[in-house]
Parts: C-alpha cells; structure tokens; sequence
C-alpha cells in the first residue's frame, strides 16, 4: 500500500477536531449535532476544521442515539431517458450535495414509477429507516404523494407549492413570472403570433408555465398557441417542426419551457432556412450552461436550480431537527437577455432590439 | 386520504408476489435473494410480478439475515458544477437505477474531493454499512482508491481498467478506439492539421484518449496538436478560440473529448464566420442526445454511458452476491457521422463527403 493510502487511513475524531478547532470535545458533539448552546461563529469554526481533516460522522454511533439514518431520499419519477436528458435534476441534485460536505449527509437516490411502485418505495424507504426526509419534486395535480409521505412519518420540502393541503414546507421559485417575463420582453419587441412549448400537462410547474403563458399573451394582445411536450429535446424539435409548418400563420417567436428544447427548436428553424432572430425570436427556460454557446446565443429564464438544490437541501436539514422552518420563495427569475430574441419582422414600428455582445 | 393513497397502502408481501407468479413463498425468496436452484425463466417471471406489484424488500428483514445495507455507492470527485454540467454522470446514473426497479436497491450518491476527504467518505460508508459495493469512476493514474476500497472489504467494479493492481472488475469501454475511428474519419476525409480538444490529464480516460489521438494523427500522416480543459462547455470554448487564432496554421479539423464541448466550439466556429463543415471539421464524444439537436448536427462518438451504468450496476450486484464476475467489455464505440464533418478545405483531392439528412 502506498504512503497516501497509509496515511489517508486514520478516520479522524471528535477528539482531533476539538485539538484543530481549540475547543472542548462536547463543544465539538454539540456543534456537529446541532444542539443549541453554541455560537453561530464557534459553530462555522468547528465545521471548517471538520471539514479540513475530512472528519465523518459514525453512523452507527449516531443512530443508536437519535434514530436517525443521516440521509435524504430523491423518488424521481420520470423514465430514465428523461432523466438522463434534463439538467435541472443534475443541477438540482448538486445543489443538495453542496450541502452535505460537512455534515455527513448522504443523498438516497431512487425511481419509481408514479402510482403503486411509486408509494411502495416511499413505503419501503421509511420502513427501513433509508432516509430521514424526503425532495417531493414533480408535483403533480391532487399528489397523492403528500398525504402518504406524512403518514409514513418521513419530513419532507416541496419543490414548489402542491395544489392540496400539505404539511410540509415548500420551496418555489415563480415560474409564471419567469414566463411573463419571457412573454413581455417579446411583445415589447412587437411580437403578436406566439407559441410556448410546454412540459407534460400533468406537472403542475409545466401546467402553471402554460397559464402564465396564456395569460400573458393575451394581456400583452399576442395570440397565444400552446403545444405540450414530454421536456426531451426531441419532442421540442417536433413541436417546433409543427409550428412551423403552420406557414404565413406560424408564430413570430417561441417561448420553451426548457433551454434543450429551444437549443433543438434553434436548429430546426436554421435547417427550415429561417434566420434566429430576424424570422424567427426564441427564448428558453432555467438558463443552463449551453444557452450561452450556441449561435446565436439563447435568452433564457435564469431559475438556479442548483441554488435550489441547496436550500432545499438546508430547508429538510431543518425540518429533520425539528427547527421551526418556513416556505422559501427563491429569488425571482429574471430574464438572460442574449441574441435570439429581436423585433417581430412584421412589426415594423416595434423598437429595434438593442445590440448585444 | 383519497381512495388512491389508501389503495397504495398495502405493501405487497413475498405471498402476493407468489400467488401472482403461481409459484411457491420459498421459490420467491429463492429467486429474490439471488440464490441457486431457480430456473432462469421462473426467476424472470418471479421479478416480472414483485414489479408489477410494486414489491419491495424489507431491509431490516433481510439485512438481519444476511447483514447487507441494499445499497450501492458512488462517490464523485468533481466539482459541484462539473458534474451539473456533464451529461455522462446522469446518463450512467440512470442506467443504475435502470437495474434497481425490481432489487429493492437503492443508490447512495455523494460528493468528495479528492485526497484526504474521499478516504474518509469511503471508510464512513464501510463503516455504517450504508453500502455493499461502490462504483470507482474518473480512474487516476496510481488511484489510491482502489487499495483503500479492498482494504475496507468493500465490493466494488471500475470503469475502466486502472494503471495499478486491482482486485475488482473493470467495465470498459475502448476510448482509444473511439478516438482512432474520429481521426481516422478526419484523415480520409484529407484533413492533415487536426486538433484534440482533451479533458484534464489527471483523470486516466482523458489521458487515453489523448494519448490515442496523437498515434492516430501521426499514424495518418497528420500534425496532432492537443489542448488540456476540465471538460466544460465554456473551456472548450476557449480552446475553441485558441486554435482559431493560429489564423492560416489553424486545425482543419477539431476532435473534442465530449459533446457539450462540440457543441460550444461550433458556435465559436460560427461566430466567426467559418462554415462548418466546409472551413471546420469537428467531432464529438458520447454521442448524447443534443449531437443530434444542432445545426449542423455533430458527428460523435458513442459509446452508450446508460448501458455502461446498466452492466456495471448488474456486475456489481453480481460481485456482491459472490457470483464469479470477469471483466466486461462494452461494445466498440461506433462513430456516428452527421454533419460537421465534410473533405478538408485545403485537400482538394480529397473524396467529398457523403450526402447527408
């Protein structure tokens, strides 16, 4: 064995952190157990030292005397293919994984079909004390998920606010904002014909994207057109193909419910000969890391998925210890304006759009 | 509680699965602890009605018996926002899950960084039990992983065969290969000033890959010029830009080690104003969905990561349960020629290329 292997061999202690930190070892225990009595200044110190000798919490020792499993479950409930494709989840989940460095957390990452394998999941993750709190993402219409999470006994965050009675907190962001914003910048720049390519109806996020959509468009005097997707860029390149084929009646600009889509949507208007943004303006949804590198690049509603991650991740630590805790709005979308979006080309009185680097 | 929840309630036992497959109790516990003497076909038929039921093994049943935690690890080494932004990671991450539904597993996903803080993540997973078997991915060269892993008495596969002795199976993909079929594309196609846009030294795929580009350009007579990133779109943009400002001495042809950053060095390619493929050749690597999705679409190498995570997931479970298990090569990566690569601009008698849709 190599000298590194030797060395790295040593799990540090309790007892090495408080000699790192200059405090005593029950310091060290309330600090790390989140036991109140310790300043928030002498906490952040004990955690950096902590985290500098690559100290971990012993489960084992742990759990004997609070019960708990020191991990956080994800069900994601879409195909594999679907997941494998959108980058919200990965962002999202290395947002939670942020959190975790310190505190010895571990993310329980699973999938299940919604309906009955969906809840024997849930089931089996609570029975055999798997997780301690479980992300609620997806929300569906009426979810099933909520009432059953509860009675399990499992803490739970929301991803966004469900549409029945829950007791647990939510973390949102304003997605019907973020559409408005999208909508709005486009009619400013005299758009009328305008279609959203939307998420799969049954998700209440992709649902309320719509609505915002629809309300929008009509407050701004656009015509809205909606079609509904699966969110994989493939079935974006097919909704936009349909748009397009619509002729003198296809819309001016498209609004995406997430930047992959509109990064096929840009492609399918280039091969049908259509110039982005002269024919054709386009936005796009979460403002992942490719809307910026591709030609042109995409305006695109900037959510932070990873912010997300992270304060979902802090909001279930929470509620796991028992701290009092509260529905966080995240900050508000905002717009990324770049180079595919500009005036209508039948709009000749519309302000020209500004340049853009 | 709605009908549903109360329907979903009933966790479905190993007699329900038995009465559903006709079989009896003590063949269902056979077939669902991987133990002899069960038909391949009874056990198929076995795990077909535990899914179809939504069964899912008690873990403080079986762990007591049989002292294992149902769970496999991975441990990622990057940083938060790489992994966010490599589509590898939730490609093969998928292809797990794809092997859990009917298992009962589940997977344990953390982060670490290298060195003193990864050691102490394996040794708190050995020794919590929170794991049977880890995934070591991002092989480095001497990886002192894989002495420490044994050390613990943990099961584990590689991806990739590594540069030290390892006890454990390596599932790998011939990333030279894949690499060689590029170049090999570009040479016939007459281009003779090719560039590799590589992923950082450190990590031992990169290095193959590179390593590989370099023998296959000199081997065709080309002039191999190599340019390091961490693998991101924005770095491979900036390589991008690097080896466009050679001006006349400028690569003819880009071979980059993923598709994300393709996709970014076309569009500084564009910005340009060099037509690809006409002035720019360029290919990609792992063939992932948005290849398809740009205009012009890319040419890329794939080598499938979902299958990956799928065999490794099944050959780690394999190990686990003292199955005798061998090395598993995946199928040859294939290239897959679409649009951005064409003859090269100053070959004039090299063949044109192939029409293309």
């Amino acid at each position: 064995m190599s000298d590194d292997a030797s060395q790295a061999a040593a799990r540090p202690t309790i007892t090495d952190v408080a000699r790192h930190a200059g405090v005593s070892k029950g310091l060290v225990s309330f600090a790390l157990n989140d036991r109140p009595g310790v300043s928030a200044e002498t906490r952040d110190r004990i955690l950096a030292s902590a985290e500098e000798l690559g100290w971990t919490p012993s489960l084992r020792a742990r759990s004997l005397s609070v019960d708990r499993s020191y991990a956080l479950g994800l069900v994601i409930g879409r195909s594999v293919d679907v997941i494998a494709a959108d980058p919200f989840f990965h962002a999202f989940i290395a947002g939670v994984e942020s959190e975790f460095s310190a505190a010895g957390q571990v993310l329980v990452l699973t999938r299940a079909t919604p309906g009955r394998e969906e809840a024997a999941t849930y089931r089996g993750l609570a029975a055999d004390k798997r997780v301690d709190g479980v992300f609620l993402t997806d929300l569906r219409s009426g979810d099933d998920r909520i009432a059953l999470v509860h009675e399990l006994g499992l803490a739970a965050v929301t991803l966004g606010h469900p549409d029945v009675d829950s007791p647990f907190p939510a973390v949102s962001v304003d997605d019907g904002r973020g559409i408005r914003t999208a909508v709005e910048h486009l009619v400013e720049l005299g758009h009328r014909r305008i279609a959203h390519v939307a998420g799969p109806s049954n998700m209440l996020h992709a649902s309320r994207r719509a609505d915002a959509f629809i309300a929008a468009a009509t407050a701004g005097g656009a015509d809205p057109i909606v079609v509904e997707t699966d969110f994989s860029a493939v079935d974006g390149a097919r909704a936009t193909r349909e748009l397009l084929a619509k002729g003198t009646d296809r819309p001016t600009a498209i609004v995406y419910s997430n930047d992959h889509m509109a990064l096929a949507g840009l492609s399918v208007a280039q091969r049908a000969g259509l110039r982005v943004p002269l024919d054709l303006s386009i936005t796009g949804f979460d403002n992942t890391e490719l809307a910026e590198h591709t030609f042109p690049s995409i305006t695109s509603v900037a959510t932070d998925a990873a912010d997300w991650g992270a304060r979902s991740a802090r909001l279930l630590l929470a509620a796991i210890a028992r701290q009092p805790v509260e529905d966080v709005d995240l900050s508000e979308p905002r717009l990324v304006v770049r180079e595919s979006t500009a005036a209508a080309p039948d709009a000749p009185h519309a302000p020209h759009a500004p340049a853009r680097t």
